[in-house]
């Protein structure tokens, strides 16, 4: 017989009643029931419930040990009573009657509950963290993370890519977030860095030939932390030679349904090749962010020109101005309180706009429009309100109806409006869109939605500098390529650039990179770069790409944030097995720690005492040339 | 159809004579036959030759470009003639014949040729990596290592194990080799430590409740490089739980076996569940190594019994001091001049050692030994020599016929006697069997020989300091456990210690782990340290076990050691997409490089120009604790 067990803690059934069995587990959690000691005896796989009377020598053993024990248990098989079979757990027809017990760890007293889901500090859940690991969410979470990643891989390679590691030691470089570095000691006074991200190492890939690479690469950024960020965090960096956007959305597309399918538990998923593909501008326009939450219903509409020449002073000077104003539904709110449309516009306030107006209105549109296709007479009026709130007596009738035609409103509804400069009205209007479907519990449950936001800009005018600059990534190919560059209106030309979104979470952004140094030079030059400028900082990918390059373009969707979607965690330190906390600490092996003078000593560096000036440094640019 | 192509270089085949496709690739090679140019256009899947005559607008645009040019050729699939049909080739029944030719990117001269075997300077080789992975032999290495990586990954998961990945920033540990550091900028004067490996997490998963884990996982150590060693290399981390040695490598066999038979490529392969078994004073003795090759078939022999006493008075008296005298067979070597056996005395020399005595055996051993079977008279004796060499002539036939016995030769073969400390004698035995094999031609080839080497002494005699030590890891399991540790010598206690060995390379140390405080303050007393040093040194893990530890162990073997033997290399850059040079710089990248000003007050740290004293400092420790 086996030294500690003969069977997981998970598998034995009805048919096993009779057997000689070892088992090997934790105590989970132990109770008297009339001079009888039960035990649920825990492993990686399940839950065992041993039994231990007076006749067995392990009940004085058993009794003995604190929970969280490892112990193997030597006994027999045995089915319930009909009255105590447990449907619930896999193993619930049978237990096992404990002939003896080995202990194989004497726990102590033990710092967080196991078998309880209460919430703990999470310094005491991350000090302890191989205790925590034990609880049944943590460690469901990171099974979750286990089995997404792997079949991510084998959706991958089915489809022909190929793993390539790529360097963790890297180059500094002087783009991106801030960089980890690594005091070299062989070269002194220098550095090497981790990557944020393999993107010249994939893209050189593609130039040595490697036609479809992918790689679940660890990256890293010295950034201050949020709930969803963890200083090394994994991506599905992936790049393709040869390729158009389509094709990276056709091979993307099955491998993130897929995965999302085979771990949704029952949740619905975007089909693979009907991922929905929505313009930039469009999705600035309808949903107020380039991260539209699909789930949501609501769809913003320009109404500027309704609003231009009306008695709304305010929104139209704004319109002068060259502002806008967006409407954002707010359908059936006729039972909302007056207090639902004011309290929008103290959270407004409180985001730091302006305001958010509103317009609610009454059963007098519907009559109104019922009016204008001749199905009533003018005599039906019965001064039923069409609109009402502080902006709506200054619109004619006209104008109103216009409005609620726009947004699809019947007399039951209302609308929000956002006013100001195009960015701040979209990025108002996308706020009050998600806090409007969520007050009026509006979000579909129960689904994946994904859509990829494709036809970025590949300039935007700097209002600050009065300059022309990239709007996102440099290195992306321009729609239309060097004809573009050299004939279009350059805040007119497209990126071959997209970003996959799931409810309302980038997961990637991604291009169809610019392989062509004549063109490259040429983008640059429209942004205000001269050729020496280009070659000075990224002489590397340019004298590459002058040895042959293929055309090749990539994503790297956030492995993270794929598993806390699928966990449904809010926290990136849910689905990490052994995360930082935000101070960016490893309370469990106390890193960072001091290091010793002679290891200083032999890296050539010194550490200095932190100064007021440099503690007050701010936060570098965070915007990351890379997928 | 598609922008870059229909097919890939490697799919057209006679069957598709006759149709219109697209292909795109490198240009590898260009030659011009009776005014009609021929290229090989290359790409990550193989080569199609494509031709172009007077009659094609392709013609002057492919006349123009320099090899490794990237192109689009829209063309026609042509049959070959008969003579020309290329067997080596997939496509080489076809050709296709270019009707037009999109310029993708326009190669300028080449750092080095991609389409011949020339070696070039490592140095070039690594500046222009993404050329030198072009390179048929380079491309093919790392696709084998992305092959070997996946298929290790799947038989892994189909065993159950779980891959989890550990933290990269991790603390710096006391022991084992040199840590890459990296400065913390949130906690002034800390850093991080890069891991060496994945030892302490993985343990902790294991008490976290995790049955089975695995992780192809990055490791790092700041040594000197050498031809098998890279700054960061992989290996294949595994634990297990509730585990004996037995189960560790039941789980083990199956997957390097089964990795190695899918890409040894007819070569064989030791099966899985009969690797051999080596105790590691057996390997001493026979091998000289406990990393022994079992394709050379020399077997070592302790002949010490046979000397003691006799004329040679050099050995005997090394025996009296309690050293010892191994002997080493050389089969058939009758043919062999006497320079031969010189010269390996010679080499013994050089390598630091006294010496490497030798006895030539003649056709008298054999007429000795059927004298003394009765089967010949004495009369027959015919002066035919027994042994001859600067020792034979002190010993007596008795011994001589002793010596050839137990190294099972005949009158052809001789035999290399090493003398000393057993240390130093069993290591040169170990190193001129080795030299003998290979200067004899009788090293097997076209195999893979694998053995476990078991049974590590848990302590050995510190000679130096007189004083008890362990031998190699301190936190494996004594075999016997306490009551071998309160009972027995401890120079005689064994630990559930494994190293796996193939064809002479060690791929992984590993251990069945003490998971036990108790026994493992005990282990920690017998090498002379206090209860409190331990709690001071390993309190982390001595935490953990007092809160609930299965019995476990584990393995890791080196992926970067698989993939060298399996691509024949003998130098782990040739199996590394973007290795670092010797001096531990990235060539392509530019790493390490210098950090700017600002960045470094980030980290509060300073660069301090290195002094000689600093510049001196010995290279330390290079045992590491974990697998």
């Amino acid at each position: 017989m086996h030294s500690y067990r003969t069977h997981t803690c998970a598998a034995l059934r009805q048919e096993d009643v009779g057997k000689t069995v070892r088992l090997s587990g934790w105590i989970h959690r132990k109770r008297h029931h009339g001079g009888v000691l039960f035990v649920d005896l825990r492993d990686h796989y399940g839950m065992t419930q041993i039994v231990a009377d007076e006749d067995s020598p392990a009940l004085k053993t058993l009794e003995g040990l604190r929970v969280e024990s490892v112990v193997t248990i030597d006994g027999e098989v045995k089915a319930r009573d009909a009255a105590t079979v447990n449907d619930n757990l896999p193993t619930g027809a049978i237990e096992v009657f404990a002939r003896d017990c080995t202990v194989q760890s004497r726990a102590e007293e033990l710092p967080l509950i196991v078998n309880s889901a209460e919430d703990y500090p999470e310094e005491t859940r991350l000090k302890y963290r191989f205790v925590d690991l034990r609880r049944e969410r943590v460690h469901a979470n990171i099974m979750l993370r286990s089995k997404v990643i792997a079949s991510i891989r084998r959706r991958m390679t089915e489809q022909g890519f190929n793993e390539i590691q790529t360097p963790i030691l890297g180059a500094s470089s002087p783009e991106g977030a801030r960089d980890y570095l690594v005091p070299s000691r062989l070269h002194p006074g220098t550095f090497y860095a981790l990557p944020q991200a393999p993107q010249m190492f994939k893209q050189l890939l593609m130039v040595a030939g490697f036609d479809r690479y992918f790689q679940i690469a660890p990256c890293f950024r010295d950034e201050d932390l949020r709930a969803d960020r963890s200083p090394e965090f994994y991506q599905l960096d992936l790049e393709m030679s040869f390729v158009t956007q389509d094709d990276v959305f056709a091979a993307l597309e099955p491998v993130l349904a897929g995965v999302f399918e085979e771990f949704a538990d029952g949740k619905s998923v975007t089909p693979a090749g009907e991922f929905p593909r929505i313009p930039y501008r469009e999705a600035m326009l309808r949903y107020g962010s380039d991260k539209p939450d699909l789930r949501n219903p609501l769809i913003i509409s320009d109404v500027s020109d309704i609003f231009a020449g009306s008695d709304v002073s305010m929104f139209d000077s704004i319109i002068s101005a060259g502002g806008v104003v967006r409407a954002i539904p707010a359908p059936n709110t006729a039972d909302q309180a007056r207090s639902f449309f004011d309290k929008m516009n103290e959270w407004a306030r409180q985001e730091g706009f302006a305001g958010l107006a509103y317009i609610r209105f009454g059963e007098g549109l519907d009559i109104e429009r019922r009016l204008r296709a001749g199905e009533v007479e003018i005599t039906d009026i019965d001064g039923a309100t069409i609109a009402s709130g502080p902006i709506a007596n200054r619109l004619d009738v006209e104008r109103l109806v216009q409005i609620a035609d726009r947004c699809g409103l019947d007399g039951k509804g209302g609308v929000f409006l956002a006013a100001g400069k195009e960015k701040d009205a979209a990025k108002l209007a996308g706020l009050a869109r998600t806090r409007a479907a969520e007050q009026l519990d509006l979000i579909e449950q129960g689904c994946f939605k994904f859509c990829w936001i494709v036809d970025f800009p590949m300039y935007e005018y700097d209002e600050e500098k009065k300059t022309i600059d990239f709007s996102h990534n440099p290195f992306s190919m321009p729609q239309g390529e060097m004809e573009a560059l050299e004939h279009q209106d350059p805040l007119d030309i497209l990126a071959w650039q997209y970003d996959i979104v799931c409810n309302g979470y980038e997961l990637s952004s991604g291009a169809i990179r610019n392989h062509r140094p004549d063109i490259m030079y040429k983008a640059f030059e429209i942004a205000g770069y001269g050729k020496e400028a280009v070659e000075k900082n990224f002489g590397g990918m340019l004298e590459a790409f002058k040895l042959g390059a293929p055309p090749h373009g990539g994503s790297a969707p956030g492995i993270d944030r794929i598993v806390m979607l699928l966990a449904d965690e809010p926290n990136i330190r849910e689905v990490i097995a052994f995360p930082m906390n935000q101070r960016a600490q490893d309370l469990m092996m106390g890193a960072p720690n001091a290091a010793d003078t002679n290891q200083l000593r032999e890296l050539h560096i010194r550490t200095v005492e932190p100064t007021r000036a440099n503690q007050a440094i701010p936060e570098g640019a965070t915007k990351t040339p890379g997928d």
